[in-house]
């Protein structure tokens, strides 16, 4: 039987009756004949409330301790779809990411999944049954529990797809579908009908309310992601290969505009300019498990760099423990941070192979007022880091600026 | 180096300031030079609050599923103290109940440990880590996740002891030991210093606020188990084999009176008096998993029978629909119940053997105008159960009237 993956996030389970909603939508599908696997996300702001529950004992959480903590918020809303389905009258049984068989490394709070054994979900399955998953968790070998990230939903449903040979992993959330850039931010931002899954990756990592890991999966395992809203039944966004391909014809340079809040910036003054100094600085904190996004390094004439980058703000207190642990250790004169910017990133294809798409950009920013910290680059996207309190006007601006607003772009 | 096992119940953990509380009494210890593991159940009102979730969306919550769900109380309770001892500065671990090697049969809701595996505990202890257990929860032969009934976090505790082969368990809860009767319904009820296995079984299993399963264990393995408040430093009771043994001189024949709520009765009318019956009632409601306590059985003169027994209250729907599945079968000629009554008991040693205690018992009642609804007795045990509305002044009646408000007793 075809089997397709649902994933509800946090503001669809929030409560009662979304969740007795969310069951009743589960229950269409199975009737019309179809095999289903639902993820869940934790219920409203729960895992905030978590970390905040945490911070009340702790200054500085273990982060075993903290993933073992925030797991509970999946297994209470899993456990409550699971319970209103199974009341509709329908087989129903929910898993636990240890017990979906979703085995990670043993990164804590950023694990990645490294297998699937979905032998357990099969066999429910073969039973009529109706799986509902804690989403986000996994399992290390010495089975400790582990969480995937904020967003980490999204991850555990595609690789579910993947592993199970799902028809398709459909992403309910609280907005329709991926836009042109946050209606919020930009109220004539258009919904794409569908989006290939590089330029997904990079909307995603900049800004769009999905687990860039997520994208990836997809990608390598070409399963199909639709991406709508759980509350009504308007189209939504699907993201696959052929979206891309299809486009190869009618190219559209820009897809949409990506922000990204809570991004700050460390700067390394005065380091010897000499060969290994970048990876004895970036080995250490990569062991660590902090992300580095955007990495700029200025040499200057007294035979010394800066080099700044970028983190979370969450990671910062971390980041620059383990870089204040390296000063002496790497020859640096100082250390400074920035925790209030944010990034703008304009995406679409081949953007590197079109010269002009950048200095547009800079030049749209700049008759804006709106000042660039640090620029970066990828085949298919050009950020800038931006004050924060800027980054929502950079974000109207360049979508004025590149059209998107205009309908049969 | 000797190892305690403590258990702090969930006015204990309450909130953030009672978790740093445990937390400084679990170092007092570790600084005597002690091994210590600690099993916590859930914050104060945690579990309540889940099965009023559950039943928001579902008015019969699937067994399987409760279980899930209501263990993440523990977890979020074991993972906030493993935080705050570790923000002491002292190394300490979270372990789930699975991780702790708690394995149980499938009886969800009321699972009985069958074996423990000490392992990782005991590679976390040799660490020189404090080990923080979630109580309460095990794990089934197909990794599914049980719940061992209200209390049962005493019974993980005393089988953590047992098969860690520590020097004593001690229970810290919010009341200073166990005492002569409830001190809330008579206040000069007397704290006892010490008491025998058995004695303490029928206290507990008729109204103490102890797991009766965590004293069996107890018994069974010679783990001496303290009993105290972990809001003061008042000296407790102690529940050891050698207690009963030395009171054999100088024996007192009522320890004490228990009493508990929420009793519930089902009279089976005009049963055909024939071989089997009870067999063919009751067999089926323990496989149902319901646990039945005091029955009657009375032959009337037109070879049928009355059969009437108590269930606790939260069982009875369930236990109804088992009778009324059962009536036909039966050739019962009506099925009738009342859920609120109470028990209360006369506990002591060598009761039975001592004749006049029960009479003296009825004798107390009857003279406090408490109508008696049933009877049961036991080796060291007598229980009337009677209107609940009547219950405490019961138990005012038997203490005085047993004069256990008298020193020396």
């Amino acid at each position: 039987m075809a089997l397709v993956v649902h994933k509800y996030g946090g503001s669809s389970v929030a409560d009662a009756e979304r969740i007795r909603n969310v069951a009743r939508r589960i229950v269409r599908v199975k009737d019309s004949g179809l095999d289903i696997v639902a993820v869940v996300s934790a219920m409203g702001d729960t895992t905030d409330d978590l970390i905040e529950l945490a911070h009340t004992v702790s200054s500085d959480p273990d982060p075993r301790e903290m993933d073992l903590l925030l797991s509970t918020g999946e297994l209470v809303s899993c456990t409550l779809l699971t319970m209103a389905l199974r009341s509709l009258g329908y087989p129903a049984i929910s898993l636990s990411g240890p017990q979906a068989g979703i085995h990670t490394d043993t990164m804590y709070g950023r694990a990645r999944i490294h297998s699937v054994d979905p032998d357990r979900i099969k066999s429910e399955l073969q039973k009529g049954r109706v799986v509902v998953v804690a989403g986000f968790q996994g399992i290390t070998e010495d089975l400790d529990i582990t969480t995937l990230g904020r967003g980490g939903s999204d991850t555990t449903a595609v690789a579910l797809a993947a592993a199970l040979g799902a028809e398709r992993c459909d992403i309910y959330t609280d907005v329709e579908g991926i836009y042109t850039a946050d209606p919020r931010i930009v109220p004539n931002a258009r919904k794409m009908s569908e989006v290939g899954y590089e330029e997904m990756l990079e909307l995603a990592s900049y800004g769009a309310k999905m687990h860039p890991r997520s994208i990836e999966l997809g990608a390598v395992y070409q399963v199909p992601i639709y991406v709508a809203s759980s509350f009504t039944d308007a189209p939504g966004t699907l993201i696959q290969q052929s979206a891309d391909e299809r486009k190869m014809e009618n190219r559209i340079k820009v897809t949409g505009i990506a922000t990204q809040a809570n991004v700050a910036k460390i700067t390394v003054r005065a380091v010897p300019d000499r060969p290994g100094i970048a990876a004895a600085l970036f080995e250490p904190l990569a062991k660590g498990g902090i992300s580095v996004d955007t990495i700029v390094q200025n040499t200057s004439e007294e035979r010394t760099t800066d080099i700044s980058f970028t983190v979370s703000r969450a990671d910062l207190p971390h980041a620059l423990r383990e870089v204040e642990s390296l000063k002496e250790t790497l020859g640096a004169a100082s250390v400074f941070s920035d925790p209030t910017l944010a990034s703008v990133s304009v995406v679409g294809s081949g953007m590197q192979n079109t010269p002009g798409y950048a200095s547009r950009m800079f030049r749209i920013l700049a008759d804006g007022n709106v000042n660039i910290d640090m620029i970066t680059t990828s085949e298919i996207r050009i950020s800038c880091i931006v004050r924060e309190e800027q980054a929502a006007e950079a974000v109207r601006l360049l979508h004025r600026g590149f059209q998107l607003d205009m309908e049969g772009q």
